[in-house]
């Protein structure tokens, strides 16, 4: 029994619970549900392209010798594992790169957690594409729903949401193809609350990956949990010691379900032309442009400086990288490469560029300065040249962001970019599944087509 | 490279990592070896006595089939499961009663998490007896300096720190059988950091005692993905965003290693006489002490009231119980025993005694009032009886606490009494091989003790 107070946040996840049992495929709008195709083939596309970072490696050389039977795919690799560490390693692999989708509402990547459990499960268990693609919908919104809910106290308390919230959506998408009672569905929120976990501390790191692969494990082991039994506090968001109180100073609950069905987040998701922080993207974009546009060579700059939002400066400060990684999260290695080589792809992060000279020298010369009046998805470029000139660039949403976003084809090409480990037919093919996906009796059909082949 | 600033707390994640790669087995004082005995023996017989429990039914039945091979024991239970599944299985057991040791400085149950992950750690690993108490003596002492260094803020804040803080434990015990380098160690409490999780919202259900299980599987996790390479920030612990930055309010992270090696938690470490929340002890404790000296009939008592401090209301103020968990934390569960049978064993908070009419009864004429002036460790019990008259008790330190400690022969009887899923005789040689761990040449010799002979 859920204690009703007149609180009007007192029932939240109740009412969650009840929306999760509630939703049906037939009752999401043709534009969701392309939307919901095109997040599907971005993080299918990110899952193959770090299937082979070394994160997946060691993941696997650690933990591998204790996985269960060998039952399930993991996208990207030909090993198969347990279903519940294989969406671990889905979410490390489609989270790696940094280069998953992101809700500028709250600055989560929701499909990683999401996508990364419900592979796992569909991989092992008959699932339709329909409701795969119905499961990630809902997980999609729930975690940014509770994004919103909390958003900014929770992430700007140090919490890497796309881990302490993903772990939401991971629980309620598997629970939902589970189809679990709404006192199991209760339950499994809160065995997904008191699981919630993900310091932005790991940044830069391996462990930032982990945080979606160990989101996307707790949801499903909380979703089989609760299925056999197994209970949980029943106010696991609204409670006094719940989510909400112990992980975010300022909340506001009825945004869980209110319009919960008619609006969607997936409306708002961007997808990144960059694999690095998204407040990093006009940086690139802007110095890119300088790039091509003056046919720069990096060794007339004398001396760069940057103005950005406060929170560019607090989330990526990082002057001196030691590897590609870091990299991701740093101004200064943005503005470097994009002035040296007019690009930012998966070629700018490696380990390599982290010793490069030439960029490594453009790091150093470059000066950030965080300015309350720059909003988080600008830059003020100036770069001072040996010969005197100054080049200035004011750039205002950069390529990605959603007055600019990535058209169907250009996700396509993202995918096929980072699908190296399958074969170029399997590349076409997947794609098209991925836009058919609804119409697929079953998800092995799109899976299948992940795994590479015996060389 | 960690970075080192003038602030005194900038090194913590390193100071502990050197503490705990320079200490040995041969540097433990004598009298803490016995402490550590003590705890282990009696965290010995709590996941014995709650090996059976539902929640370890159900956790099996759920994620069983999922687990890897069959190699590693589960104290109490006849199957085997991989070490990792393992580890958060003896977690659940060890906890599920509410029956283990309390560090009442800072309200952890530290020997669940760390044990829990060491007995799994030690079952498919050749470890002496020596080295095995020495990790756990080293993961009980981190949980506890890590729980006192961020008192009462953490926990006041909602968070179980049994799980949230043992995983820091688990992990560092762990990672000190595997030999880990300190740049490994760093990462092995950084992956701890960063999946930190359990919320006091879950007492009074099964889900609490998933947190030294899930803490203990995560901190061996991340032992073993650090030994393998997989990469954490290197300030977990101190860094702007990290665990105490973002889990604590207030923190003083000098507490962590200030007098490491000298002073020792264990030392003040306490052992429970009730299967229950701590603080209802002194409840359980003088409500039996007024039915044995007054011969009380149940049928005679009218109305309870009962003095105690606001923390105990606050934490176990549920009057209407469903089930025998939530008994474990319901102040007026605790008058009712006392008042009705004397005693509060096991049998005192299964299910069936939710529903049995005398105690709830007597739980519905109970009135509990919070009052600052009495302690954590008291309480003044008025009981009004239908010939007019009124017994009272104040009770300072119920049985249990530092001043009233169990003795070494009466966590002997304790084990025993939860031991009935082992043969007698098995019980006597467990025991005796508790005391004598450290003279083991391979910890099997114990933990095969613990396992249930086929019928």
């Amino acid at each position: 029994m859920i204690t009703r107070t007149m609180n009007m946040q007192s029932n939240a996840t109740d009412k969650l619970a009840s929306r999760i049992l509630g939703s049906s495929p037939s009752a999401i709008p043709a534009d969701v549900v392309h939307e919901a195709k095109r997040a599907l083939l971005n993080i299918t596309g990110c899952a193959l392209g770090g299937a082979t970072h070394p994160a997946m490696d060691i993941a696997i050389a650690a933990l591998g010798p204790y996985a269960g039977q060998p039952t399930c795919a993991v996208l990207g690799r030909r090993e198969r594992f347990d279903p519940l560490f294989a969406s671990m390693l889905n979410g490390i692999s489609s989270h790696v790169h940094d280069y998953d989708d992101t809700t500028p509402k709250n600055y989560i990547h929701n499909s990683s957690p999401v996508a990364s459990a419900l592979f796992a499960y569909a991989s092992v268990n008959l699932v339709s594409g329909s409701d795969f693609l119905h499961a990630f919908i809902l997980g999609f919104e729930v975690v940014s729903r509770i994004g919103n809910a909390t958003y900014p106290a929770h992430y700007d308390a140090g919490w890497h949401s796309t881990g302490s919230i993903g772990v939401f959506g991971a629980a309620i998408a598997v629970g939902k193809l589970l189809g679990l009672s709404k006192t199991q569905m209760i339950h499994t929120i809160g065995m997904a609350a008191t699981q919630s976990a993900g310091l932005r501390e790991m940044f830069g790191s391996m462990a930032k990956s982990l945080h979606p692969g160990r989101s996307a494990q707790s949801g499903y082991m909380a979703a089989l949990l609760a299925q056999k039994g197994f209970t949980a506090g029943l106010q696991s968001l609204e409670g006094p010691r719940g989510f909400a109180a112990v992980q975010s100073a300022a909340y506001d609950l009825d945004k869980i379900t209110d319009g919960f069905g008619e609006e969607f987040d997936l409306r708002v998701n961007t997808y990144k032309p960059f694999p690095c922080g998204i407040v990093i993207h006009p940086t690139i974009d802007a110095c890119s442009q300088l790039h091509v546009a003056h046919g720069l060579d990096p060794a007339q700059v004398t001396l760069v400086k940057l103005r950005v939002a406060p929170l560019v400066k607090d989330l990526c400060n990082k002057q001196d990288i030691t590897c590609g990684l870091e990299g991701k999260f740093s101004i200064y290695h943005a503005a470097a490469i994009g002035l040296a080589r007019g690009k930012g792809t998966l070629a700018e992060f490696t380990d390599d560029v982290a010793s490069d000279p030439v960029l490594k020298r453009l790091r150093e010369i470059t000066e950030a300065v965080g300015d309350s009046r720059v909003s988080e998805d600008a830059v003020h470029v100036e770069v001072y040249l040996s010969d005197g000139r100054v080049l200035t660039k004011d750039l205002t949403g950069s390529i990605g962001n959603l007055a600019r976003p990535l058209s169907d084809r250009q996700l396509e090409r993202k995918l096929a970019d980072q699908s190296t480990v399958i074969a170029p037919y399997a590349v076409d093919e997947l794609i098209a599944r991925c836009w058919e996906v609804d119409k697929l009796r079953d998800m092995s059909e799109l899976i299948g087509l992940t795994v590479p082949m015996p060389l």
